[in-house]
């Protein structure tokens, strides 16, 4: 089989980070009978500099057209309001249907209390609408937003947090990892006491799903968001899946990846029905920008994770399995890990581990 | 001076923790020549449940023409969506327009890298205007909630924040704690990256009025609420006064509650022009209501932060202190502080030491 991935670097650190994932899966051993072929994307806020377009259109055709995944690096905000940039990763998702951002934080084996969870975050909707209006008033400017909730929406995330529960216990129950200790269960988060409509609809509409036949062995469970996070950061081995609304969701996960250390080892993926786009969780961090220190471990991550839902799961093991070797063996790690490594060498380390 | 105190127990342990409150004030010594007349008031879910209202008008009405400050102990939220029933705390921040919601959070001062920060969240608008509507589709039902802020709003909130970080400066000055180490700092938090006009113009009239010459010795600093959370966990010490809209104040401040470690000690205030609330941050623990275990402190400090707004600043100082000699004893602490003394025990505990 061969994957035709899009490669789209972005700003800042994506352009030292996305050629380690090309890396990767270009080393990949080929017993797996697996090749790649590459294609270059722009997208960004140094593209909407010179284009005009943060995302140009050629990026989503491509994407659309000939790609079967791709890898996102990462964007560098605008420090001052910039009349028509537009994040490019928020419109890609939503071009593209990529309705799932998945979000597995997990520290290494040996913690005292390991944390192995995964944030699923719905990625169209919410305040990411970005319905946004402004008017005079007498006491001064009114601004609104639309946040926006829909059943369909919901239940798709829903029954993707429900699939996944699953699958992690189906992992759980063969490698023997985690035994009887934890069970399957999704934690639904809401903000429903203040917002009985919108996160009431996201709240109903998961526990409907996730109380289908198919999922009885996944337990439901439900946090109010504001909960959720002191939960999070006191008892984060209770947790399992986390499913919730965009915004939610977007919070929680750099808050999970706060627990393990460093944001530099949290991946993502963007999931919609046959594709996804693999994206580390940090952002362009202009502070250490061409210096060549950017953690790779992000990114090899969410190159694993975008094969899994590619349904290519052997292939992402061994990504896995490599990066765990080097944070274990704890002897080539990037600065924020409290190393000296640089990116090239973090990779080539775990590209002798494959 | 005489002050009228509205005491309202609401829902679970509020009724526990709340004449707690009652106590301290009246045990504040009498060279402080402060008096303080009581009057019991309703609100909740149990209200609810016998009244039709969670937040009965006679509640409101005593506590605008008769109260100087209140104490509010928890409100239970229903388990299942309740036509009719909306939060009475929410609703009291609005009638009363208690502008400002202001959680201080600090570790004991013997912490190896002390946290001593407060977190300064607007209190009226936001998705906390609660402008609902759900419709249907050909695909199902969709629910949208408006988001709003104003000019207004966010103005007298950075005003609140900055005038905050001075008060904040003057006391480090004056005992000399934090010493050269600590200087005032506001950061603004937003997710202005995704909206850009909400957000924006929470951010662009923050700093506006950051920018004014009475707050030169205000350091402005800029967080996205994601990052935010993350840095929050990270590096705690680095964070002096935190701005936020409702909802990720609401956010926060359950967060950065988590870092002190307990809800049962952060308190908050209600803040308007000339009238506070105190109220715990925690919330109506029907897991352990009716134990008397409950922590008082949250409370006890919460009455302390209703006095500092009263103007009562020497009182205020006196409970602080209290309750900390508590603390450092470390031989009188609820359950939840990891200690088996009753409610009853750590608040006599705290009045010897008045
Ligand atoms: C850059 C920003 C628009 C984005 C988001 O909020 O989704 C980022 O924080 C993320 O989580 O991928
Ligand atoms: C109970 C709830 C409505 C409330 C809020 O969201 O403001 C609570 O979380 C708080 O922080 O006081």
């Amino acid at each position: 089989r061969t994957l035709r991935i899009g490669l789209i670097p972005g700003d800042g650190i994506g352009r030292e980070v996305v050629p380690a994932g090309r890396r990767i899966l270009e080393a990949l051993p080929s017993s797996l009978k697996l090749n790649f072929s590459f294609v270059d994307l722009d997208a960004g806020f140094e593209t909407f500099r010179q284009t005009g377009a943060a995302l140009p259109e050629r990026t989503v055709e491509i994407l659309k057209k000939e790609c079967d995944g791709a890898l996102f690096g990462a964007v560098s905000s605008p420090t001052t309001p910039t009349k028509g940039y537009s994040s490019p990763i928020v419109a890609l998702r939503k071009r593209l249907d990529l309705y799932a951002n998945v979000r597995p934080v997990k520290s290494v084996a040996s913690a005292v209390s390991p944390i192995d969870l995964v944030i699923v975050r719905e990625n169209t909707e919410d305040l990411y609408v970005k319905e946004e209006k402004t008017y005079d008033t007498p006491q001064g400017k009114v601004a609104e937003a639309i946040k926006r909730i829909s059943e369909r929406a919901s239940s798709r995330i829903a029954t993707m947090a429900g699939e996944i529960a699953l699958r992690r216990q189906r992992v759980r129950d063969s490698t023997g990892s985690g035994g009887a200790a934890k069970k399957s269960m999704v934690t639904i988060t809401h903000k429903s006491n203040v917002l009985s409509q919108t996160d009431g609809l996201f709240r109903s509409t998961a526990r409907q799903v996730l109380s289908q036949p198919q999922y009885k062995d996944v337990e439901i469970e439900e946090q109010i968001v504001d909960s959720m996070v002191y939960k999070l950061f006191r008892q984060p081995s209770d947790y399992d899946v986390i499913v919730a609304p965009n915004l939610y969701g977007d919070i929680l996960s750099d808050g999970a990846a706060a627990l393990v250390g460093s944001l530099g080892l949290v991946p993502s993926a963007n999931v919609g029905d046959g594709f996804a786009i693999g994206e580390p969780c940090h952002g362009s961090a202009p502070d250490i920008q061409g210096k060549g220190i950017a953690n790779p471990i992000a990114t090899l991550r969410s190159v694993a994770l975008m094969l899994e839902f590619l349904g290519e799961e052997k292939a992402a093991a061994k990504i896995y399995e490599a990066v765990d070797g080097n944070l274990e063996g704890g002897k080539l790690l990037s600065p924020d890990m409290g190393g000296s490594a640089k990116t090239d060498e973090v990779v080539e380390d775990i590209l002798k581990r494959l």
